[in-house]
């Protein structure tokens, strides 16, 4: 499998979508590069980079169309038709991700959790019954879901997905700290909560290295 | 401020440092790049380029001493001294942070929650006291803490962010879906859940063309 290209980019493109999204709300038309460039604290050269990776160019001088970039990025990560997913694992993280309301803007629709444990089974959380993980090859299959989210602890994951594939599912983002095997045609987006202490951690050494060295071009 | 260079090595680095790590932990001694390719699902190049950042060099033909990588990692990432933090907001996902057990492995150690929700305060989840977060920057003074991680709704994220800097922190770990301002001394690393999903999404969408198109060049 070839690697994916641009990652930094589209890890980026959701918070650009966020900022053009409120930007809409409150009738701003035209956006300049610069105003976006603060927003994202990156440079303007690295902004135009991005935005040209979704197809769209902007107008020297003035700047991107509101409406149009909205429509660019969003087309860009297949975000304009909507992904039916099945979460598995309600605990604490779990329950956080049914509860995050962003998720909707970004054609991404939760619709049914799973757990094991009997006391959760058949309650509702942020608006999801809870399924007992018993069904969840079955239901997945039945519901026609393509996507599922494994927020179970790691011990439970490989099980969790070997159930979601039986169920037919394409695609799985996966939180839990292990590393899934699937079939070549199922994709693993394995979210590593630590990578962003990783980049946190060196922004705050190179800050300090600056600061006891009083050397600007320390790097 | 400059941007900070190869992100996603640096956000790939705790995923290498847990296979290391679990290596160690079996007795393994030695480990060749192939496997670490494999179990990363990058080519070979890249694993060798993302180590080499940190500073350390393989044997051609016998690969890298686990311990040596470990250590390498660790200090890159400045994780192998122990940094102290606090967490502000002990909802679903404040809760799934702290209930996290691969955080100290990084060096990072969570010592007390934040909450405004009075039923919360002077209860212990997984561990920590929850103080009131009318006492967060005098508490986060008093105890010398230099980090801290909000996970409150948007909508306070910047007040809180404004205590935690008058509290003497230095380095903010923001889950809250909004960008904030802080003095130009204070390193912010935003945390936008959906980056993944972005990820997960042009994946997909380059999986379907390519059974649509059978054609392996797709790109």
């Amino acid at each position: 499998m070839k690697k994916v290209q641009k990652l930094p980019t589209i890890r980026r493109l959701p918070t650009y979508l966020y900022k053009l999204n409120e930007m809409r709300k409150s009738g701003v038309e035209i956006v300049a590069t610069p105003e976006l460039a603060r927003y994202m604290n990156l440079e303007a050269i690295v902004v135009r980079k991005d935005l040209a990776a979704t197809g769209v160019t902007g107008q020297p001088g003035v700047g991107y169309k509101v409406v149009e970039l909205i429509e660019s990025i969003r087309s860009f990560l297949s975000w304009d038709n909507t992904s039916e997913a099945v979460l598995v694992g309600a605990g604490s993280l779990g329950s956080a991700i049914l509860g995050y309301e962003g998720f909707e803007e970004y054609g991404l629709r939760i619709i049914a959790a799973f757990d094991a444990d009997p006391g959760k089974v058949g309650t509702i959380i942020h608006g999801r019954e809870v399924f007992d993980v018993d069904r969840l090859a079955e239901l997945t299959r039945r519901m026609c879901i393509r996507l599922g989210i494994i927020c179970v602890p790691a011990d439970y994951a490989q099980d969790v997905a070997d159930e979601l594939v039986k169920g037919g599912v394409h695609g799985i983002w996966n939180f839990a700290n292990v590393s899934l095997k699937v079939p070549e045609d199922v994709v693993v987006q394995r979210e590593v909560i630590a990578g962003g202490f990783a980049v946190l951690s060196v922004k705050l050494e190179r800050m300090r290295r600056q600061h006891e060295n009083r050397d600007p071009e320390v790097e």
